[in-house]
């Protein structure tokens, strides 16, 4: 609509894309890989952390998580009990964004000590759509896509499953009871990236857990 | 960030909102009832459209639906079974939006006789954020929150919850297998929006379809 606005916009993307290449900069001195972790609200994203970072710290790997939110610390409360830390990110005070910007994981990053990490994971806000646009300086994006959100998603929301490296295919162990089938799901994800990498897994059961691991261990 | 993006800001809002109250106008002139229905990705908008539109049918309402997408015309496609007007508002040649606007609204309607309509559904993009901040000349905004979203969405999203005169809690079918309990998405719901009506229903089986047709037929 506005034409008058693409400039402001280019700014602000400019201004983006600098945070991010300097908070690459950052991880990159400390050797840390960093994910960022994005889906629909409700796909899974903390109970994927809650139950992954205590398989990390019993290999001696030293994690922290940046949780991003609207409002809230409901989800960092969640993490509290992990014994790693955790800094919430809130997006309200800069008018409720949908999306993490490059420039609140740098002020977030100012309360972690990046020489003592190995990982370090950014839940992203619960929406498929504008997380994907910008770049946080992230090593791997990675998206959830849970079961009962239904196989079409891929298609119709192909810009978050173009830029993400990892697909994790959640919530299986309802696979029988939703009546659905994973493959479908699997199929679509390609027919959008054919690079992607797919899990399938359960936080809740634990299958498939043990691949998303060792993912991460190789460092995607 | 960039202060010096206000004033666009603000002319885009205007703009946003004159097409907004110009839709609105038409609705009331041809005395059109029109529901803005929004949710996360895969909560269900367009199968509860697939069995509300029969049922209203059936009582000889003629219906009609702008469908909101970024890209595809999937879910339209699944709607053309049911013989009534549906018009594919796609995002994506105006950079993807993560939300419809009004003008996109106001450009779906020239495909649509508004004397001939009783009920005309918006299905937005799906996403619990954005769509909650833009009017589109409707006359009621419902949410749809699913069971497998988890129950703290609301305190997490609140101005969705805000915004919205109804919440249909969706997927009632799987509560059990899921093992959450309705009642605790019923009262974060009422945390964030003490005058919201919620209807608990599941357009799978059924279940709760009568009160949330009642409450259309009594114009909200």
């Amino acid at each position: 609509m506005p034409l008058k606005s693409i400039p402001v916009v280019r700014d602000v993307l400019e201004e983006s894309n600098a945070r991010a290449a300097e908070n690459r900069a950052l991880f990159q001195r400390y050797n840390v890989f960093v994910v960022n972790i994005m889906s629909s609200p409700g796909a899974g994203k903390t109970m994927l952390l809650e139950k992954t970072i205590p398989l990390l710290k019993e290999r001696d790997h030293r994690c922290a998580v940046i949780e991003g939110d609207i409002t809230s610390t409901l989800d960092a409360d969640r993490l509290q009990p992990l014994g790693v830390p955790v800094v919430q990110a809130n997006t309200e005070p800069f008018g409720g964004d949908c999306h993490l910007g490059s420039h609140l994981v740098q002020g977030a990053l100012k309360h972690l000590h990046l020489e003592a990490l190995d990982f370090l994971f950014i839940e992203n806000i619960g929406n498929l759509v504008c997380p994907a646009e910008f770049d946080l300086g992230e090593n791997r994006k990675v998206v959830l896509l849970s079961l009962p959100e239904g196989e079409d998603k891929p298609l119709k929301y192909p810009l978050m499953f173009r830029e993400s490296q990892l697909c994790l295919i959640t919530k299986m162990d309802i696979e029988s009871s939703l009546g659905v089938s994973a493959e479908k799901f699997q199929n679509n994800i390609c027919m959008v990236n054919g690079r992607m990498k797919v899990i399938r897994l359960s936080a809740k059961d634990g299958s498939g857990m043990g691949d998303w691991v060792e993912w991460l261990l190789g460092r995607g």
